[in-house]
């Protein structure tokens, strides 16, 4: 019983740490937050947060991975429409919504992508890379469901043009940019016909 | 004369500074790059960077303002097909050999917004904004110059595929994107006919 107590708070406190890492990354990117300061927003001691992480590369890996598997769980959630351009617009009125809230600062896994560029072998890049292609391939599957021509040519499109929203409403923002997405999406998916 | 040769080479000096911040924020962003890594590789001592500079933030909305400049002269000189297919294939394929460059980082303006985002006074927002803007401002007149249909229209939805492109590369290291992106633009310039 004990040992299982002590497992449960073990545990807790390395979510704890998982949490509060991916808090501050997600607000201020990786170069600008330290250890301190992380261990310190988690209320634990530094010697906790190295007990359950190595380094601050291996933290911000394992906030990634998590972050990849509640991402596609709520992605995975949450468009259930029928047609192509319903899921087009569920998609793309979901950003809107997103790219409104006070405080918005863009995708996570692009930001982290930019911020460490010039380290391609960076474990952050392979989580960034398998977690679009993940999303990539869960747009074509909604796509092929609902009857789309070429599911992959046009989730890849959609890819591109999320992506292209995101940042564009990030140094404009002008949230008219994901209605400008969703325009030229809806004209990709008429094509086929 | 002397002081004609004094003002010269303090021109020289600032602009040896911009040079020299510009290489390293635009490899490593602008976190990881101290004031006194940019005075040395500059060979310059930090008193002769702070007798130009008052400080690293405004140095680097120096260094954006400078890149600003140069990219859109660069991007000008660029395209002058007549066909809006052709402008087309031009910035896509442009696009495709930038992405192929070794040690090829992605678009240094959406770079040092993804960086700052949660900092959207800072200097560096106004002037990507702006550069986007003018961009996306010259697409169209292109587009209007080659007898498109909906220049503007067509303008944006190519930023958001170019943005789109370049980031995708940038994660996926996968340069298929820049043609997936080429046969979106197409199609959407297909559209008004």
């Amino acid at each position: 019983m004990r040992v299982w107590r002590m497992a449960r708070s073990a545990a807790a406190t390395k979510r704890r740490i998982l949490d509060s890492a991916y808090e501050l990354f997600y607000r201020k990117g990786y170069s600008r937050v330290g250890v301190d300061e992380i261990a310190a927003f988690a209320a634990v001691t530094k010697r906790s947060l190295y007990y359950h992480f190595r380094s601050k590369d291996d933290l911000l890996a394992a906030v990634l991975e998590l972050q990849a598997e509640l991402a596609f769980a709520r992605i995975r959630r949450q468009s259930l429409a029928a047609r192509p351009d319903e899921i087009l617009e569920v998609l793309f009125s979901e950003l809107a919504r997103w790219a409104g809230r006070p405080g918005f600062v863009g995708a996570g896994f692009t930001r982290i992508v930019m911020e460490l560029a010039d380290l391609p072998g960076h474990p952050a890049h392979a989580v960034a890379r398998r977690h679009k292609a993940a999303v990539e391939a869960w747009y074509a599957e909604l796509f092929r469901n609902a009857g789309a021509a070429a599911p992959d040519t046009l989730a890849r499109e959609v890819a591109l043009l999320v992506e292209g929203a995101v940042t564009m409403i990030l140094i404009s923002r002008d949230r008219g940019y994901a209605e400008a997405a969703l325009r030229a999406a809806k004209t990709l998916v008429r094509r086929g016909r």
